[in-house]
This record gives structure tokens, C-alpha cells and sequence, in this order.
């Protein structure tokens, strides 16, 4: 197996210097940290990812979870890796200090997670669930929900969960049934079905606090009666022991990839003593499970690109190393054969691989940069990039997710045979990547959401602000004649992501609410394209700046790459638009005007 | 599961109206043969591949191959299929009486293995590479192999193989090893490595022959040196009885899928005692191995194509029954939820896997028929369509291969999270079909044998047939006013086909070798759209014709369905050239004028 993962020269040059996470230092809630502190947790993260959660990517994968007894058994180390997170304080790690939290910015613990997920992706379900569940919690639930579960899921010691989906409700939120009835003893007594419950129930874990939405008795239909309720597995005594709650578990689901985390199918108060605890107010509890599920978008995004990082170190390991065939122009079969990556289309694969991690990556520390700077200031600013947040989130679930498919085949594709096989983990990769643009959301949701809602809230006011931070990258890298053709390309593909949408909208403002949402996937496709454009000619910008001061041999060598990987992006990759961009102006709508006899045969 | 997994409707409408299969009956060599007897064998494929096939799709991939003591135990179903298909005469169907063949149309076969592939892919690989080898034999082998191997390896008794790759030697054939040494016994000493052989042992039958390419002691190096052998696993003795031959099972594979069938590792005469048997002349192996490799490599586009296929059903199914969420415009909670088929994102998904699927398989079916007008007529006529043949293999391997990872990716993503589970067979799909890029030759390898070959070969005639092939279709689209527009189209695209390759042709003309074949993978691709567009007019034009004359409700539906999914492949699908023309117009050759140290990081 390939020994490297991730590359901190290339997580330190897009923190410090093309996203300069330092200046998070001049806000107070960050002002604690520097640097150094930064430097210090990322590698930490670096040496526990090697040590603790590499070495059991391929075991986890093949003994996955099984349902014995009611209950989840999860490979052991589970439980070691969970005590591991919460003792180093890695589950709260960007929380505040007051719920125990130590105020560090997602943007750098979103770092540390991505190295982890790197090493492991489904052991980085865990925490990151919790975490995400915690924060719920932090955010909207009462002081004693505080007091009494926060510092457990914190320590690793409980798993959160997020419990949204059921059998008759996957992407349609709004047709949940789960119903809880009010009780006059402080809690509801909630009864339903869940399916799809990542980390539902373990043995890792000494209790799991779900996040569930639920209807209380007598809500409005849709999704303005949905509430959010703490529902535990273990229910807390008075004298402070834990007995079952009637949450039972009715499947795990055997999966293509992903198998060191258990889903689960869940029934809950079937035998109708299930207490669940309402968080803050009826029927605003999908409001609520916004924070979480736009925390967890990102970490989908970020967990595919750390796939999608590890296959591309796989597979540039690879073809250094393995002799094949000889270039075009030197066929004589008496020479030695060249390792591949001397052929043009490895290099190609490898280029591509590379263009898709290191721009997705940028994107998702882009985007963790505006939540921090969103969540700290009050201002203008703070709404800005809260904004700005709200406009990319589906684009960095999305493209990481798809993509991420694409270049993991692509790293698999290099291994040739031996990519099918199972002695080398590009085909565990290849199954893992595949869920992530399904879950927290499909692609087409993100697109819907994209579209729909974010493209047109505030009349454009996000789309403007997103034009607005393109156009700065535009102008910072217009300064440098070499990178003036690419940022001129930038400048074009801005044009035709303005045309397409000005040409939606207008369907919109119709009223043609089918038309105007009808190809949102081939929009989120577009957008994604050209967002990665603007992350790479940033990456540019940086790099050119670099070169054309005095730096050593290594680091020219690291710039260079990143101009190559740039160009590689803007020659290959962009023109994709030109097709979609088509596609989106043409007026067909065949999706639209066709009968399903259509698929009669 | 989903009950369908091909569609008679649509094999019957490629056959018989877009194909016209039936002109075949008036040549010698199919003359026996009519409409007839074709939809009979037809039937019998059906009934076989629901019957015997399809209840061991999931069975054969859960209980994969498994080395015991030296041999290679498989389901214990695959050799009751090797027997039906033996004794059905499906083996050597398409072979020539007189070696106990049927001479039926390889159009025909290939529709039959297509339905066989579909049910259970896996279990094609047996009968597929038993023909291939088996017709090796009779084209170049002496009467003496003719008599004592392929009455056996017809009968689904004894397995045939390829036997090429070796553990240095993958895509470079240049580079094997293995070494045949004379001796005055009339047989060969051989002894090497050889790797990833698909169905290289097992115990679904009684000997194992394998095609096996080698180097004569002191034959020249690289592909001048090859030479061709027949390598059983059992020897045949001088009573009749059978004797081990040196030949021993190194590993058996464990694989992402294609799991119901083995994939060995060989050592051949670790004990100085295997015989091998030459075929034909001595250093014109590959030549001859040409033979199984073309037949092969249609094969793998085939079995792409029917995993695709499979999969679209499923997800139709799916998506016809599953309900989920209400239409953009109807967003009423208290309303029924719709079937998801109603979604415009999810038709245009079915519509890219039906296109993907429809237009790869009459693309298969357009070079079955080049192959069955190649072979049976010797005149001009021959050489024009054995010339289309050529140019079209790497075309017809890849497309399906690579555009059907993503076809039953889509499926998989209809299904949501259901489809990253095994309930369904999709997961199992996404895994079996990522083989088909791979084996018998990367893209990579299709993409340099269509550019650097096929393409250049006889001063661009194979181009110049093609390209007459898509004028004809134009032509007779050009008659229908609702054609009109994507013959335009097409005719646009092969505009854009004759630009690219002309100044590729002038790079390889000014001796830059490695500069004209730098992107060939992308050229493949833009060629494969192309000709899956044309073959998406040449069913338009069928079924606008058909919609003419007066037709039954039902078969209205179908050829609305058909010119409707035309209409997706010209919208959605073909403006994907546009990037790709301007890429390869573009002269940077990043993947040239580049270090490896750009990949130091």
C-alpha cells in the first residue's frame, strides 16, 4: 500500500498562503491561536491518521459491522479511535470554550479531519457525527441537554447521530411520519421508523444521541411541522444509570463501500416507550437541522475529496514505479521499458486526479474560511460570507462528490489490473467514494437547492457576491503576464454562467418553475466547473507570486507543479462548459415534454 | 429484483429494422438461414438466460472463486451452464459446419450472448473465451488440434483461454517472456508467468486450453518474436487419458466484480514439463492472437453494454414504483407523493442510461454485421467492411465500457441510497462493468491502436468508409422535416471530426510522434459520441419512417420512445464534443512539455 495520503506542503500552502487562515488570528473568538497552533494540531492529526486510523482501512472495510443480539458490533477499533478523538479534543475542537470546546476554525480542523478521512474514511463517520450532533445541541438545545450530553459526545464516549430519512421519506423531507406525542412528564414518547442511520448504533460507543425529526401529534402537514427531538438509545435514570430507551435496531445495511461505519434501519418506540426530548421550538426543527446538515454537506465534500486524495497518492506511487511499455517515438524493444508515468496519457490520468483533489480541496477550505468569518463577525462582513457559504455548499458537496467518482476511476484505471484487485486499496476507494453524492443530500437536491433557492435568494445577492470574489481572483492574477490567458478564460466562462442563469431566471420569472429547475444538475455541473476555475487560478496566483521571487528548489518545483496542475485544469477541464452551457441554452425541455410512455419498452 | 434485464422489443427493432440482419440470408454462407431461425435461437437465449443465468447473478458474485489444493473451485452452476451451452451448439454457433459450427450470423450470436451477459455476466466469460479460442484453433491450427481440441471445447467440456499478459509485461506484449524451447517430440518445452487470465482454471471443466503466446529460444525481440502456442492443462496421452502439464494455479484474483468468474495467475513449467503446441508459424503469434483480441474486444464491448443494460431495467423499475416528492410546482405536503419517475432529473438520467445502452448496443450489432459481411465475401465488398470493422473495434470495446461505468452509475444514483446496497443488484453492476475499460486493452491502448493505427492506415481509407457511412445515414435522415435537425448536427460533429483529425494527421506528418498521440483517449472519446449519434439517426430514421405508416398503439409508443431518446443523445450527449474539439485543437501538449518533478509533491 502507497505510504503517503496526503501531502502537508500542499494542506500548508492552501491554508497559510493561498487562504491565510492566520488572519482568522485578528477576530476575537480566534485570537488564542496562531500559527503554531495551527501547526501543532495538523500534526498531531498527521501522526494519529498514520498510526492510529491507516492501518485499519482495509480490515474495517472487510469486517464490517454485523447485527448480533439487537445489537452493532463494530471492528474494535472503533471504540480506540473514538476515546482517541475525544481525549485530544478533536470531536469539539471548533467549539466554543465554554461547552468545552477549544475555538479552533473549522477551516483548520476541517484540515485535520480531511487527513484522517484520508487514512479512513468511514472511521471519520463517528466523530464527525458526533460533532455535528453536539453542535445541534450547543446551538438549540436547553442547558441541561447541554450539561448532559455535550461533554459525553465530546469525549467520545457517546455517538450522535443524525436521524432523518425514513422508508416512505428519502430526499422528500417533507412526508416524514416519526410522531411524538407530549407527555406531561418532560419528555415525548416518539414512535417511527428511520432508515439510513449512519453510525445508528454501536458497540464503539457507550450510548447514541440521535438527532431526529419527528411530527408532534396534530403538526401541520409538510415541512412546517417538523420538530427536532434528542432521542437517546440509552435513557438516563434519576439516579443517573442508562437503560434502554425502545430504540431497536431492525437492519444494517450491507454495502458497497463505506463499510467500517455501520447504517442502520431503526425502529424506535415500538413497544411504545421511546422518550425523545424536544430542542428548542415545535415545527422549527428542520430549520434547526439545517446547521447540521450544511456542516455535514461540507464534510461530505471534504470526505470525498480525502478519497479522492488518498487514490491519487496511490496511484502517482504506482506509476513512478511501474515499468510498461516505452514512449511512441522509441519503440525499440532491446531498451529497458519506462516506468508509466512517462506515457502522456498516465500523465493525463495523474494530472487529472491531481486537478480534481487540490481544487476541491481548496474549495472546501474556501468555503470552511467563509463559515469561520460568517460565525464571527456580526456585521455586513458576517453576512457576506455567510452568503457566500450559502451559495457554495451544494457546489462543494457536489463536485468533490462527482468528480471524486471520476478521479478515483481515473487513479484505479492507472493500476490496470492490478486496480481491480484488492491487493492495492483503489478499489476499496473506488466502492467508498460512490456514496457521497448520494447521501446528506443527492445531486439532484444539491442542484434544486443551488438553483431554486440559493442562485435566487435575495434577489441574486449571492450569485453577485460569488461574481464579485471571481472578479478579484481575475484581477490579482491579471497582474502576471503568463497568467493573463487564464484568468481571460475565467473572465469568458463568467459570461456564459451569467447567460445561462439570466436565461433561467427569466424562465422562473415566467412562472415555469418546471422549466427553470429542469436541468439544475447541468447548472450545479457548470457552476462547479467554473468554481473550481477561480480555486485553481487563486492556487496560480500564489504560486506565480512565489516564482517570481527567490525560492528554494523544492518549492519551485511544488509552484511549478501547481501552475502545471492550473493549466491542466483550464485546457481540459473548462472547456466542459462549452457543451453544457449548450445543453442549458437550447429550450427543448425534453425531460419536460415527454410522457413516461416514452419508456414503455 | 427487477424481472427485465434486456428488451426483445428493441433487439427485434436493431436486428431486423435498423440492421436488417435478414439481407444476410442471401449469401452461401448464411443461406440456410432465415428470420426464422434467428428469432428462434433468439427465444432459446431467453428462456436459457432467465432460467438458468439470472438466478445466479447474485449467488456467483457472493461466492467468488476460491483456490483449493491447487485447483480452482467455482459455483457449482457454471458448469452446468458450460454443459447447456455445449450441447445447445451456442459455443460454436457462428462457426462453419464442417468443425461442427452453425454458421449463424456473428449479428446473431452476439445478440444471443448479449441477453446471456445481461442475466449474468460473470458466466459469459466461460463460454466467450472457450469460442474465441476454439476459432483460433480452426483458423491457424493444424487438422490434428482441429480434430482433438475443438470438438471438446464446442461440447462446453474442456475451457479455452487467452493466455497473454505476464507480470512485466501488461499492455506492452513486446515485453513477455515466457519461453518455448524445441525438442524432437513434435511439441514445445514452455515455461513462464502468466497473469490476470480470465477463466484460467477451474472445475466447471475438464481441461483448460489455453491460447498462449510465448518466444521461441532465440526468436528476435519485441512483438517480431511472438509466436502462438496451445497450451493445455492436461496433456492428452498416447490411450486417450488425460495427464497433468505442468501448468499450476499461482493465485486466483480477488476482484471489485466480475466475480462469478476466475481470474488466475499461471505458472507454466515450474517442473520443466510442460509441452506446448505451436500454432501456425513460428514469430506470427500476434498476428493470429489478432483474431481472438478483435473478437474479444467486441465481446467486452457486448458485456458492457448488457451490464448497462441490466441496469437501466432495474432503475426504470425503480423509478416507475418508488414514490418520492411532489413536482416543483405542486409542493403541496397533503397530496400524494409521485412516482420518481415524474421528476425531470430522474428522466433525464433514464434517458442518458437508455441512450448510453441503445446506442452502444446497435453500435455492437452495426459491427457484427461488418464482421459477417467481411468474412463471407471475399470481393471489395469484404475488404470495405472489414476495413469499418477495424477502425470500429477500439470505438466499440471502449464506448460501452467507459460510458457504461457511468450509465450504471446514474442507475445506482436513481436507486439513491437503495442502490448502494446489496437488496439491489445495482451495486454489483457499478462493480462488474469498471472491468471492461481494463481488459483487452486499456482506453489508453483502443485509443493509440484507432489514432495511431486504424485511423492512418491506408492513407485514412477505413476514416474515408466511415465517414460514408455517416453521410448515407444523414442522407436518409434528410427526408424527414423532424430529422432535419439532427442530421445537421451530425453533419456539424463529423465537421468537427475531419478538423481534429486533420491537424492531429499533420503532427504525425512533421514525424512529432508522441505529440500526435498525446491525447488519443480524448480523440476515442469524441469519436465515440460521434458514432453513437450516428447510430441514434440510423434508429430515428427507422422509427420516423414506421411512425409514417399506420402502426399499432404499442409500437407508436416505441419509436416515440426511440426518437425521443434520439433527441436526448444530439441535446444532452453530443454537445460533449465541443470541449473536446477545442481541447485537441489546441497545440500546448501539457503532458509533453512537462517534468515529472511536477508530480514531486
Amino acid at each position: 500500500m502507497s505510504e503517503k495520503f496526503v501531502s502537508r506542503r500542499n494542506l500548508d500552502f492552501l491554508l497559510y498562503e493561498v487562504h491565510d487562515v492566520e488572519r482568522l488570528s485578528s477576530l476575537p473568538y480566534y485570537e488564542d491561536h496562531t500559527r503554531e497552533t495551527y501547526e501543532l494540531v495538523l500534526n498531531t492529526a498527521l501522526k494519529m491518521s498514520r498510526d492510529l486510523m491507516y492501518p485499519y482501512l482495509k480490515e474495517m472495510d472487510q469486517d464490517a459491522p454485523v447485527l448480533e443480539d439487537g445489537a452493532v458490533k463494530v471492528h474494535p477499533m472503533v471504540r480506540t479511535m473514538m476515546k482517541e478523538w475525544g481525549e485530544g479534543g478533536w470531536i469539539g475542537a471548533s467549539m466554543p470554550y465554554e461547552v468545552g470546546g477549544q475555538q479552533l476554525p473549522t477551516t483548520v480542523t476541517t484540515a485535520c479531519n480531511y487527513v484522517f478521512a484520508a487514512a479512513n474514511f468511514s472511521s471519520t463517520g463517528f466523530p464527525l457525527l458526533t460533532a455535528g450532533a453536539a453542535h445541534l445541541v450547543v446551538s438549540f438545545g436547553s442547558n441541561e441537554m447541554k450539561e448532559t450530553y455535550v461533554p459525553r459526545m465530546l469525549a467520545g464516549e457517546w455517538q450522535g447521530t443524525m436521524a432523518l430519512t425514513e422508508p416512505q421519506a428519502g430526499s422528500s423531507l417533507s412526508d416524514i411520519g416519526t410522531q411524538a406525542e407530549p407527555t406531561d412528564k418532560g419528555y415525548y414518547r416518539i414512535r417511527g421508523q428511520k432508515i439510513f442511520i449512519s453510525a445508528g448504533d454501536h458497540d464503539g460507543a457507550d450510548n447514541v444521541i440521535h438527532m431526529m425529526i419527528a411530527r408532534i401529534k396534530g403538526a401541520p402537514p409538510g415541512v412546517k411541522g417538523i420538530s427536532l427531538f434528542l432521542v437517546p438509545k440509552h435513557r438516563i435514570t434519576s439516579d443517573g444509570a442508562l437503560e434502554p430507551n425502545d430504540v431497536t435496531v431492525a437492519t444494517v445495511y450491507h454495502k458497497l463501500g463505506y463499510r467500517g461505519c455501520p447504517i442502520t434501519q431503526l425502529s424506535i418506540g415500538e413497544n411504545n416507550d421511546c422518550r425523545a426530548y424536544l430542542i428548542g421550538e415545535p415545527n422549527r426543527g428542520l430549520s434547526y437541522m439545517f446547521q447540521m446538515m450544511n456542516e455535514a454537506r461540507l464534510g461530505v465534500g471534504m470526505q470525498a475529496t480525502a478519497i479522492a486524495t488518498a487514490a491519487y497518492y496511490t496511484a502517482l506511487e504506482y506509476a513512478k514505479e511501474r515499468p510498461q511499455g516505452r514512449n511512441p517515438s522509441g519503440k525499440d524493444a532491446t531498451l529497458p521499458q519506462v516506468p508509466i508515468i512517462e506515457h502522456s496519457d498516465v500523465r493525463r490520468m495523474l494530472l487529472f486526479q491531481r486537478a480534481v483533489v487540490e481544487g476541491a480541496l481548496s474549495l472546501i477550505l474556501q468555503c470552511c474560511l467563509y463559515a469561520d468569518l460568517a460565525h464571527t463577525q456580526r456585521s455586513e462582513q458576517g453576512q457576506r460570507h455567510a452568503l457566500l457559504l450559502d451559495i457554495l455548499t451544494p457546489v462543494a458537496k457536489t463536485y468533490p462528490s462527482e468528480m471524486g467518482i471520476l478521479s478515483v476511476s481515473q487513479g484505479l484505471q492507472i493500476l490496470g489490473g492490478y486496480g481491480y484487485c484488492q491487493e492495492f486499496p483503489m478499489e476499496q476507494y473506488y466502492r467508498d467514494i460512490r456514496i457521497h453524492a448520494i447521501h446528506e443530500g443527492t445531486t439532484g437536491i444539491q442542484a434544486m437547492d443551488l438553483l431554486g433557492r440559493k442562485v435566487m435568494s435575495k434577489d441574486g445577492l449571492a450569485l453577485r457576491l460569488y461574481l464579485e470574489e471571481l472578479q478579484a481572483t481575475i484581477k490579482s492574477a491579471e497582474q502576471y503576464s503568463d497568467l493573463k490567458p487564464y484568468s481571460d478564460r475565467l473572465s469568458e466562462a463568467m459570461d456564459a454562467l451569467r447567460k445561462v442563469t439570466m436565461q433561467r431566471v427569466e424562465i422562473a420569472m415566467k412562472g415555469k418553475v418546471e422549466a427553470f429547475l429542469a436541468d439544475a444538475t447541468l447548472f450545479l455541473e457548470l457552476f462547479g466547473i467554473i468554481t473550481i476555475a477561480w480555486q485553481w487560478l487563486a492556487q496560480g496566483v500564489v504560486a506565480q507570486k512565489a516564482l517570481a521571487s527567490s525560492c528554494s528548489e523544492n518549492d519551485g518545483e511544488f509552484y511549478h507543479g501547481k501552475i502545471h496542475t492550473m493549466k491542466y485544469f483550464f485546457h481540459y477541464e473548462l472547456p466542459k462548459i462549452q457543451g453544457l452551457a449548450t445543453r442549458l441554452i437550447e429550450d427543448e425541455f425534453l425531460t419536460l415534454h415527454m410522457t413516461n410512455s416514452v419508456f414503455n419498452d
